[in-house]
């Protein structure tokens, strides 16, 4: 073995996700965040004037299984403590999606200029969660061995509606064995936070999916033939929501850029 | 409201399984339990010579599901005190089978004339425990409404052997809708001793059933188009094993005349 010098290592503070968004919080990184801070739990961020928040927050309760509420801020206030002590939303996103009456109108990097008294941010649990417990349990999920996103569909499965707020559920889709699909529903039902057990298995058809092969997004699906098709409530639900209530303002994140926060996946495992 | 006489009600001590197994043991139920001491746990039994019992004990350690172990007795005793004090396996089965090597020799009501001091007493959780539980979830299962037998079949999937004992698993099926499977799957894994989650669900033809609607024991289903089935191991694997094992002596329970345990089926829950 040869002799190695030592090395210095520069000195770093705070937990990796506290590492990840000032890495982000700087621009030194602005693509997808997933692979970063292993372990933390990523959210999707929804970001609203307060005249929509309300309503928005009762559609995340009657719907908790599309839409599990991780953090919600004060309205004007870009802070979220409980998610992260130091976690600024107008910065801490490598990219954001700025919507103005539904319509896509920018996709900046950070949205200190246009942030306002007003704006209530919301932070949703989502699939990178309870998917990293299924790559642990062994469970083979073939669209992240492919790079791919998972694919998602529209259901006939209506959600609560709750003011301005409404539309049908939107669910993505693992195919799996049966032994691997009973193991995913256990794990699964452990996490309500990050969307919990599965709302559907097998007969795509009775929820209103007509093929498989056409997911409304994400990639096509190869579904072998020992395998059979798991549908889990899907963080897409309430960005269609949002979009077709048509509010003047509303932020999130790019597609796959998501907020890192100190919140623990292992931590939200019931019980 | 009319005035009524109030009527002495007869004394009765001990729990509901208690006054069920004095019932079973005085002779004035010679049936099915089923009903009998509702929320209390019941068991299948498997009396076996000593020579076999560890061989058999090791086969349920190494397969759990289709042989769940509640109860052992010790060598030559008929007591099985962790399931009831004052329990006494040689009379309080309403009816029991008789195999010698292999063949079913008798169908007698008490064994006490062919006890012996090396019988083993093994005691294995069933299904009707976790049926409780699926009922009171609000789970519709058509063979109880219809007065039947579950649906039984026989698999390719291997037991681990333990000696003399091996052969296939036997499973129970029990179809359902695909959101009732998703919560049958969550609560059954509440129940590791009667059986708990499924072992398979869809695809009957995965684990070597070719024809749902040929099933090896049970009465044959009725699957609606909504509906897909569930797999459980079932307590029969263990008889099969036994019997083709061949042992001298082997004394079971008649198939639905089973021993009431003093325990709840609601103690048996984890978490």
């Amino acid at each position: 073995m040869p002799h190695t010098m030592s090395k210095a290592i520069p000195l770093q503070s705070g937990n990796p996700a506290q590492q990840a968004r000032r890495d982000i919080r700087g621009g030194r990184h602005r693509g997808h965040t997933g692979g970063m801070a292993p372990g933390y739990v990523q959210g999707n961020l929804c970001i609203l004037p307060a005249d929509y928040a309300m309503e928005f927050a009762a559609f995340c309760q009657r719907n908790p299984k599309p839409c599990p509420l991780i953090g919600v801020g004060a309205p004007g206030d870009p802070g979220l403590a409980t998610l992260g002590g130091d976690l600024d939303i107008r910065t801490d996103v490598p990219q954001y999606h700025v919507y103005r009456h539904g319509e896509l109108t920018g996709e900046p990097y950070d949205i200190g200029d246009i942030w306002r008294d007003d704006l209530v941010s919301f932070v949703l649990g989502c699939s990178f969660s309870f998917e990293e417990a299924l790559l642990e349990a062994g469970i083979p999920l073939s669209h992240m061995a492919g790079g791919e996103n998972v694919a998602m569909y529209k259901t006939n499965i209506d959600t609560v509606p709750a003011g301005r707020f409404s539309g049908k559920m939107i669910v993505s889709m693992r195919h799996m064995t049966p032994a691997d699909a009973i193991r995913a529903i256990q794990i699964t039902s452990r996490f309500p936070q990050v969307h919990g057990a599965p709302v559907h298995i097998g007969l795509p058809e009775a929820i209103g999916i007509e093929d498989l092969e056409v997911p409304y997004a994400g990639a096509r699906p190869q579904i072998k033939d020992n395998e059979i098709p798991v549908f889990w409530a899907c963080g897409v639900t309430p960005q269609i929501a949002v979009a077709e209530a048509k509010p003047p303002l509303c932020i999130t994140h790019k597609p796959g850029a998501m907020l890192i926060t100190d919140l623990l996946n292992r931590d939200l495992a019931e019980p």
